[in-house]
């Protein structure tokens, strides 16, 4: 398969201009690009109001292909995670009303002095099983991401596509479930290209950033896609060969650099390694 | 199984004081605390000489259980390649001197401007079957360990007891070859339990210290055991029915904390949470 440079399934997400724009100055800047497509941010989403936010899609001709992150479901204590279930809730009705197919959903972590992962990882699991009826309600699919285990203690505690995989498989719900595959999250993976095409159609989201070699921090350091580590053409390859046609979608953190930069200029960039780097 | 605190069973690698003492320091600091075991630390055997810490080691009743890091067996070119392999016979005849029954390895990472995963963790595993014979011939093991996912990119291609296991299979030389199972690298990992069973005997080295919640540095942000979020008696044990009865080693890189700290202190504080937190 040939990697391509289809402008249309370029997205950018608004993460990426995280620093530099509210919501609707990260809309104008993609559009003013000629990116069609984004994903949204709950925080933004909730500073501007889902009314507004939709608007502000539709002026510009942005389509929100996800809202990011939902799910944070490990609480021990079951008035914490029944208030995390209605907050779920909520996030599908908002992903709805932004027209988003799906929400991007992390595990969680562990709690304030939690040691007990096997507990959080059930409970997790519980939860997404309990947020089943409610996105086939609201017609929104829940795109399950596993992030680095490096961020195992407070983010996500399943770390491995092969996990996601396993899941999906437990939840027998793949009408309304999937899986995003984060390059950066799971670049390290023994087994990454046999779990990508065991996944196979789930994958519903593909998040594209670069692992540099001098990175430091656990969180807020991705790269630019070529300028790191990862094989971004084999990875997306072996994705389309799963059977992904969805959108390439770039989502970088970075705190000491792109977050930094003029957003066009960001945005410019991710178009120059458009299709020769991912 | 109940954890036990067998003194004769602790062991704190020289690496935990690594800025605050050269070699004789270090031993000379787990000697008077009551500290019989140590891991020798490379760089520190390197500016002492193996004859003087043979005998720094001798005089003070310190056993070194371990010399770390060997391997580094990544390069793509075959004059680093080979460069490389002769180190590591260099190193075997270290730890031979002074007394280690094992060689810390870990594969090394990519090469600069290096993306081919699959290339890297290939010529790790051709190197670590060459150095069975010399290893064989030193008397000395080698103890391959897993590192994080996150220092995949430049210390290990290799991020879970599950592929270690695996090369162990494939290399079929569990005379001389074993398993250091780090708790901070392998915490998070889903079959840990079943692949530390798995291991069985091959673990032969036990390394460990805590991941702190609020951790952001990838590499030199390890937490004292207790500290942070590991349920590090659980792992324990089950190393322990799996047949470990091997030292418990505490490896603690830790620049913005216990490297500040006086040496004693850190030993003390070791020695309080031993049989308690680890």
């Amino acid at each position: 398969l040939n990697i391509t440079a289809d402008p249309a399934r370029l997205c950018v997400h608004q993460v990426t201009l995280m620093a530099q724009c509210d919501f609707r100055q990260s809309v104008e800047c993609l559009a003013r690009n000629g990116i069609t497509k984004t994903a949204v941010w709950r925080e933004k989403l909730d500073a501007t109001g889902v009314a507004d936010a939709a608007s502000i899609l539709r002026d510009h001709g942005v389509e929100a292909v996800a809202l990011c992150p939902g799910g944070l479901l490990t609480h021990r204590d079951p008035a914490g995670f029944h208030s995390a279930l209605g907050d779920n809730r909520r996030w599908l009705d908002w992903a709805a009303a932004i027209g988003a197919k799906s929400l991007v959903t992390i595990t969680g972590g562990l709690g304030e002095n939690e040691t007990d992962l096997r507990f959080a990882r059930d409970r997790a699991l519980e939860g997404l099983a309990m947020l089943v009826p409610p996105a086939r309600a609201a017609g929104v699919r829940l795109a399950l991401e596993p992030l680095h285990p490096m961020v195992c203690g407070n983010r996500s505690v399943i770390s491995t596509l092969r996990e996601a995989n396993t899941w999906l498989d437990q939840l027998d719900a793949d009408d309304v479930m999937g899986i995003a595959v984060d390059t950066y999250a799971v670049w390290w993976e023994p087994d990454l290209q046999r779990e990508i095409a065991r996944a196979g159609k789930r994958i519903i989201a593909f998040h594209v950033s670069d692992w540099l070699a001098d990175t430091t921090d656990v969180r807020l350091d991705r790269g630019m896609p070529g300028d790191g580590l990862i094989d971004l053409p084999a990875i997306r390859r072996w994705a389309e060969a799963a059977g992904y046609r969805g959108p390439i979608e770039v989502e970088i953190f970075s705190q000491r650099d792109w977050w930094t930069r003029d957003p066009d200029v960001v945005v410019r960039t991710i178009l120059d390694r458009y299709g020769r780097s991912f």
